[in-house]
């Protein structure tokens, strides 16, 4: 029930724009392929073939340290680091050669549609919420950082 | 009721790659997006929010000629160069500063759900056939190239 | 010399995903779109054939309030709204059918390249920051907002 | 010294568009990674840091036989079937749950700075003709597709 997971990944090519460097806007997707990583570590799909429930992102952010290059191995470190009824927060640090390029998170809300179609955010089901849940004294990445899985 | 259509446009920064020019698969994209201008043209959405017929590609290729960079501004020539009776087949050139940047085209192939769940291919629907009809001379981009739109 | 536009744009097929919206890493796209469209307004490229300076991205953020699905014509809204000596901060308000869709901004520093081939930050060219200096009352999108444009 | 290369891969949520199904224009993404991950295997990169020659495209077609979806484990299988001096065709094929998702390939050239700037096609330096020669009997995939590598 792992609530972090270590994604290792090679900078592709098409992830690179004309200044030589991935674009910025590649990093969320970087954050979102180890949340889906994280998710299947649960044995969880967030996005399974007859879906009960919806989980769209409310909010996103990266601040950017260095840049990564065509070819860069580098390291998408994702945790929960707050769980509420109806949302998950996960901060995520990317790393490369042992040095950070680049830190933020999302959070993403639990909905389901409503009868007259619009979406409506509805508590976490106790299962998944019981999977996700980061130890009381999770702060910081360095302790406490169980799992590692490597999924691309 | 054009079956054919111009495209002008603008490269963006995301669309290129450390080479410093548009990715070759991002091309198809421009085709693409000329594709569902023409359809806007004819008065059609590809893609309606209750969908009663799907429009998968079948077959997709690009000769690349001249690379396209940031800001360049092109056009994307469209236009419907075979109409069978379950698909139609695109004509597609991209053209930079009077230069042509690439050529290519692609098929799609009209379907729709079957009871078993699977897609199967069916005749394209004759208002949508009769939009799309090209002239019996098309032949070549130069002559009978009636429409011409700026749509992104 | 705005220091504020308007973009208006429609949401491309490949910019969906499987969830029928507007992914969620497109919106920086869409602001980056935005950006490059107000450097154009005021005569400059932010990434030229022989550039002197670059712009990386050093911080980016949105909250999505309502989804984009395909074919929805929306406006991107942006402004710089920090000018410091170093950097530039830009507001970034998304709108789709007069309701906001997402808000968001980011920050780019300029930089030169070192004699050692490192990335520095140096102060903005007097002539750029004298183009994106916000009006000193520009607080909010709705007065000041003066320049309007379509570029896509 | 392989002339061939099998890429193991997942789909992601930010690769299938507003169909439910991988967009069209990734699956050229999908080739160009194999690619780059069997230059890879020789101890080669198509982009080094500084590079003494380039390789673009001149032509990528794909005939799609069935879609691929969300996380779908699928198999890139790569292989140089044509070698010439200034050139190599990749032919590659696209599998899920042993069946054939898109069969298609690509043309690369191998291109040198001329000292007017412009680019011109060079012959292939000999080192490098060397790794990717295929065997004189390569037709077809099923026999003496030696190389197998997962990278992602």
């Amino acid at each position: 029930m792992p609530h972090a997971l270590v994604l290792r990944r090679r900078v592709q090519f098409y992830e690179t724009d004309a200044a030589g460097i991935v674009h910025f806007s590649t990093f969320f997707r970087y954050m979102e392929e180890a949340e889906h990583a994280l998710w299947r570590e649960n044995g969880l799909s967030i996005f399974p073939a007859s879906p009960t429930h919806g989980w769209p992102r409310v909010a996103a952010s990266f601040d950017y340290k260095r840049p990564l290059r065509f070819e860069d191995e580098f390291e998408v470190h994702l945790r929960v680091d707050l769980l509420s009824t109806r949302s998950l927060r996960y901060a995520c640090r990317i790393e490369c050669r042992g040095e950070v390029a680049a830190e933020g998170g999302m959070t993403v809300v639990c909905v389901q549609r409503a009868p007259d179609g619009t979406m409506r955010a509805v508590p976490i089901p106790e299962p998944i919420a019981a999977l996700f849940k980061p130890p009381a004294s999770a702060g910081g990445f360095a302790p406490g950082f169980g799992a590692a899985s490597s999924d691309a």
